[in-house]
């Protein structure tokens, strides 16, 4: 019997947003494995707007996604199949599968693929609280953030994957954690479900001065710590409200993601604040992911870090689901189940 | 006999531009000295661009100047009498004099004044290479920007009391320096005189674009770390040629101190490029001082150091001298002879 593996190619870069048509799906037959191959049935596939960056031809610290291949990302899956000691039919394993049904991985390259452990911890929780996600949060909030019990940490994008964790962690380290979400339910879930402190819905905010003075009532001494997913507006609001020595863990930029300008108002407050701000991709800081994720898993496992997913239904769903994404049309997680 | 004081005051805070009417000059008697105390007559005074920052009322890292008190700053001079065991009528010394021929300070608390050996090195110096301006460039450079050899760093306003330690300070360290300089005479003698590799005429240069082409000229292999004193578009251009993991030391942005809008036109650079940017003001990292005129002072000592001074004279000649230093009319430390 030979498999049929449907995938979802990038179809064409986008100009200005990223639209259905830059997707196609194909459906190919799975080859035969070599040695030292694994074939693994991918039962969730991880939406990160990192891959917005990747559809672009242009400069970025990663390399352009070739047209006609495979969308990169993150998956979490089942071994179908194995020509590699390490790996057994059955073992849950996470790797970099990308959309599609079925991945071959050549496992015998160190850190391709990895068995996880599915007791206490749920495999899908392995792409997002326990994964690249958690990771990210973790870094820049203790590497570049490190907060000190007592202060204030905000966080955008608040109920994302990782915007989620950074404040969870602040707070498990005695600050002050103030969301920033789009939308009264997200940000009623971050406060109520999460524990933080407060949530500004940026949303029911006009522009710069309403979100800087919702910044000031939610924080009343002041922001020392501010991990950027956003950009554009928000950061504007957030440095008006900075105390001297923060500093700014920089994750993401979303609303510039299309092209648009997202100029940086004020960067002299940079300067007359003595901020400290840093730009920086979790993939490239392997050697904290075992400390991380130390600590993820044993939040997650005993319910002390909650998260949240939104699932699409099954590959076809995927480019939808992704330009939901984009927008902010998820509620936590964003996944797509395979299986 | 009685001593007569000149002292310019802050009379009013500028709208805008600085000008000559926000300063007015008076004389005053000046006072016997108290036990602990000592008189020191200035014989220079020290011109600096953050000066600007404290005539404004605003919110600022410096509390600001108040009004109908003497300019603070720094200055050189000599001991004219001395009730303090410490300090004796001859000594050198140096410390906060602000604009005025006479100061008294209360020499009992620390770091207040300092004696000064002008053995080797010239009493001006100690306002520039080896003063608050030398630890300024030698802390953004070693501690911030922290440049291996064969990195290039660039400076901007590189022919100024800053700017042209900088780029000693990195090509001793192996590295390659470009300055960013207003005019031609300044750019040669950035290259010529203190031995940067490039410097480039930021006035010849008509926008964003054009200086970014003449970076790329100057730093064929990228720019790894840059030290700002100016802001606004030539920040701008440095970070289209910023390399992955380069640094920027955050020092000043005098193209914004008159409040016009200064914007950051990428900072997703920051991001793609995972850069590090810090905004330090020397005065906080009294730590580093002793380690940094240890090397400043031997370097000037033995010519290793070079630098440039403007001098005006006479204490009535400061508030003009400023406003020029604030137009780049200055060629390398501007200070005010008063003796």
């Amino acid at each position: 019997m030979s498999l049929v593996n449907k995938q979802v190619l990038l179809a064409s870069r986008p100009s200005g947003e990223a639209a259905a048509d830059n997707f196609r799906i194909v459906e190919t037959p799975v080859p035969e494995l070599s040695d030292g191959q694994v074939l693994v049935r991918n039962h969730y596939l991880s939406l990160d707007p990192y891959m917005r960056g990747r559809m672009n031809d242009s400069k970025s610290y990663a390399q352009p996604q070739a047209l006609d291949t495979v969308m990169l990302g993150g998956t979490a899956g089942v071994v179908a199949a194995s020509k590699n000691p390490a790996f057994q039919v059955g073992d849950k394993v996470v790797g970099m599968g990308g959309w599609q049904d079925y991945v071959i991985i050549d496992a015998s390259q160190r850190g391709m693929l990895r068995t996880v452990d599915t007791t206490h911890i749920p495999l899908s929780a392995y792409l997002g609280a326990v994964g690249m996600p958690g990771v990210t949060a973790w870094y820049g909030l203790v590497k570049i953030i490190a907060p000190k019990a007592g202060e204030t940490v905000v966080v955008s994008a608040a109920s994302g994957a990782v915007g989620s964790v950074v404040g969870q962690l602040a707070k498990a380290r005695g600050c002050r954690a103030v969301g920033i979400a789009g939308g009264a339910d997200k940000c009623a879930y971050v406060v109520n479900e999460l524990g933080f402190d407060a949530c500004i819905d940026y949303k029911a905010q006009v522009g710069v001065k309403e979100l800087s003075a919702a910044l000031k009532q939610a924080c009343p001494d002041g922001i020392d710590g501010y991990f950027e997913n956003v950009g554009g507006t928000i950061l504007d609001a957030v440095m008006q409200r900075a105390n001297a020595f923060s500093r700014i863990a920089l994750c993401g930029m979303i609303s510039g993601y299309n092209g648009e300008p997202i100029p940086m108002a004020a960067p002299q407050l940079l300067l007359t604040n003595r901020m400290k701000l840093e730009g920086f991709i979790v993939s490239e800081h392997m050697e904290v992911w075992p400390e991380a994720l130390t600590e993820l898993g044993t939040r997650v496992a005993t319910k002390q870090l909650k998260y949240r997913e939104s699932i699409a239904d099954g590959l076809a769903a995927a480019p939808e689901a992704f330009l939901g994404l984009l927008k902010g049309k998820n509620f936590g997680k964003q996944l797509v189940k395979l299986v």
